[in-house]
């Protein structure tokens, strides 16, 4: 067997138990008894032992030194993996599994803080992380910059003074669109009582539309939404508030943007480097333009306005143009994840300064929530009210994720070059889209991204889909001033 | 850290993921999206891999040879990793993976050869199945009985002429029993129609009150009903029929003395090999208890009979002793699962005797059709009509499980012997069935076995809980004559 072969060998096997690990993540957060919850750390534990060892093994260093690829697709393979290899040989494995076992219970105690806005209580576990974490950048880094370092798990080629400079580009003329957005009148809202039944029927129905394939997948209720697996198993999850169905709607549509990605991965790819989504940015690209772009447009809600009157009856709101300015109100909020198109941008630029902060050093955890309320007000240009709307508002700081926040935007960023080249391309896509067929666009998004898996790094990804050199924000801000212009008759 | 403690360790770990194993198991026969079908043998496979790795790493052997007990619960640890060790390593691995994956092929072979009533197409996997068993027992055996060796994977500690013994002095008093009970007059069945709602409804009602505990577990539907799981987190299912809610109620009952058994285990021995059940044969006992000699007895049916009335209307029978003989109905009939408490041993002696002669090699694979037609007529009194009521109708040996079919007797012979020392020592039982409380019977038994988990082997584990040298089928044959004596007026 060739060196090649046997890596291959190699990690497929370490893909087939990471698919473990990421199902019975699922199990979790959806049909798992509580009781059990202590009793699965231990196994996810005893499971992460394995994945890093295997992740770790000097044999694997070994095969990918001698190993030469056959072909571009192996190319891409060793690409893949030696970075991972890498990046996973850097860190001490205490330092590793201290990690695993502190973001674990920092979790919990986020919760609680949460639960109780006591950010003194979360301070201590913030500490940790923050430490930790930035040991690990600085121990991947080498000498580099640890932020830049700690992004490249979330979105490999991309640098903190890249983002940066988008940031600075996009802040003015997503203020001076919002500053404009709320001095017009507010559109209606949609109010009512919508029963779970029928809006997960709806959900259902918005999901097999947008080419959910649920004979490899299924939708289950969890308190989070979030897409699970790869290949031939890739299961979503919504949530349901009766009084609100677009949370549920775009909540399913958005997970069924990451899941078909992983669904549509061309299936030679499966259990291989390049047999899930290439990045966190370009996954977000697809979350987001099902969402958006597509979801939330006049033409899809059109025919949205038709699909809730028949499922729920009469609605407040009457004609399809009041209904797509209720599906994109503005509005004054203390929450990314309930934020609009123009100010969840904002949102990110926020998280990003303050995350480099920490990691950098320059910013102390214990001054963290002064910093994040000063800023909010600036930004926002209102005051925080309390801690779980502020700083102890998202997870993913409790559990480590530094340098993942910039890759939301840069999926906005991705979804509209990507939107902007499909109407291109698909001129009529708007006459489909109003009866109720995202079809064509979402089978240009398959061959033009989804297919492709890990095979070009994020960047290239997406300018290959686009014909464009390099994605920039340009397509994002040109939709977002004409749409919302159009809806608030700026 | 001694050797003990850091044999303890590996086994904790080890324990982990084969629960990990368990646990996929339940998610493919319940919620796994149909098209994941491949892609989750994979899977498996390389779980599996992962786990025989461990149970016959040299490293294990040496900490099992250095390891000193330092107490009576570390004595029982060792004896039953020393075993499993020794099984595991006497088996060559390249025969370990082809079993594997033959059987995986096999069951489905089996499924598709049922459902086609079609034996030659199923024989030579039956032929593989057989010399892959057949060698793997010899391996083990190291010159002894390969059957033997077999039977230790499901009940430790029995022999096969042991077994035999038994059947022989049990089979006269059983067809004696079974032809007065069919020369009397049989009682009318129950019939109507039964909404799968309200059989969950009670099935999770009966669950709830024989002491499943649903904060460490849950009750799903699966084609077939199943326990899953040891400690923090066992899950059962059960399976709706709407013309005879007995199938759903008394399989989840089952189940449930199953589940329990694994629940109530002493949580220091969670993830330890006294962590689950001691045996098939000590397992069975737990759940033929509570189906059979708690489930379908006079007391608890009475009870039962006002539950489903209440929960179904009026059924077609009249008088709490009608529906206690429509419970118990003993009727001839071709399938293993569906018999009555009086015939379902006759169902095991003859799977018994035909897998002892295939792996002795005595009787050929191609004439396991006209062997077993030919014993059930005798057994029976009348004739196979087509294989799928015969030869074809249990899973059991296209996956390998040869030796497994006498611990089903095994539990009915302990669930005999701990019935008389339950009514012995609770003897106003009667009273609290009969009121709908089992729960005075199911503390006794989980004090009397289920927390003792593999502290001590099958056969001990019986005799200390009912003070006798040791279980035989006495109590068993008493309880059935005097209960089928009732029922039938003999």
């Amino acid at each position: 067997m060739s060196a090649y072969a046997e890596l291959r060998a190699h990690l497929r096997q370490t893909a087939a138990l990471g698919e473990i690990a990421g199902r019975l993540g699922w199990d979790q957060q959806t049909v798992m008894p509580r009781g059990a919850n202590d009793q699965r750390a231990e196994e996810m534990a005893a499971l992460e032992d394995v994945l890093h060892a295997r992740r770790t093994d000097p044999g694997l260093g070994e095969l990918l030194a001698r190993a030469e690829a056959p072909d571009e697709t192996g190319a891409a393979i060793l690409r893949e993996a030696r970075r991972d290899y890498a990046r996973n040989t850097r860190v001490p494995a205490r330092l590793a599994s201290e990690l695993a076992r502190v973001t674990a219970l920092s979790q919990t105690a986020w919760e609680e803080a949460r639960a109780a806005d006591d950010v003194a209580a979360f301070l201590p576990w913030l500490e940790q992380v923050v430490a930790l974490r930035r040991a690990e950048g600085q121990a991947i880094a080498q000498g580099a910059d640890a932020y830049d370092a700690l992004m490249q798990d979330y979105e490999p080629g991309t640098d903190a003074a890249q983002v940066a400079a988008i940031f600075d580009r996009m802040r003015p003329r997503l203020v001076d669109l919002r500053d404009r957005i709320l001095g017009a009148p507010t559109p209606p809202a949609l109010q009512g009582h919508f029963p779970q039944d029928a809006q997960l029927r709806l959900a259902n129905e918005l999901a097999g539309r947008f080419g959910y394939d649920f004979n490899r997948g299924r939708i289950d209720l969890a308190v989070h939404p979030f897409s699970s697996g790869s290949g031939a198993d890739v299961r979503i999850t919504t949530r349901v508030a009766e009084d609100d169905p677009f949370n549920c709607l775009y909540s399913t549509l958005h997970e069924v943007g990451h899941a078909t990605y992983e669904q549509n991965i061309a299936p030679d790819y499966a259990l291989t480097p390049l047999g899930h989504g290439v990045s966190m940015g370009v996954h977000e690209s697809q979350s987001r333009i099902y969402e958006n772009q597509l979801g939330r447009s006049r033409a899809f809600t059109g025919w949205l306005f038709g699909a809730m009157q028949a499922e729920f009856g009469g609605l407040n709101i009457d004609s399809a143009d009041a209904f797509h300015a209720a599906v994109n109100r503005v509005h004054k909020g203390y929450i990314r994840t309930e934020s609009d198109e123009v100010q969840y941008n904002l949102h990110i630029m926020l998280r990003f300064d303050l995350e480099r902060a920490l990691i950098a050093g320059t910013l102390a955890p214990a001054d963290l929530e002064e910093a994040w309320n000063t800023r909010f007000e600036a930004d926002f240009g209102f005051k925080v009210d309390r801690p779980a709307n502020g700083v102890l508002q998202d997870v993913h700081w409790s559990v480590g994720l530094f340098g993942y926040f910039p890759t939301y935007a840069l999926g906005n960023i991705y979804a509209g070059c990507l939107y902007q080249a499909l109407r291109l391309e698909i001129p009529n896509i708007d006459a489909h889209l109003s009866n109720g067929d995202p079809a064509p666009a979402t089978a240009w998004l398959a061959d033009k991204v989804q297919r492709h898996g890990g095979l070009r790094p994020s960047v290239q990804t997406i300018a290959h889909a686009c014909s464009r050199a390099r994605p920039d924000e340009g397509p994002l801000l040109a939709y977002l001033d004409a749409k919302f212009a159009d809806i608030y008759k700026l």
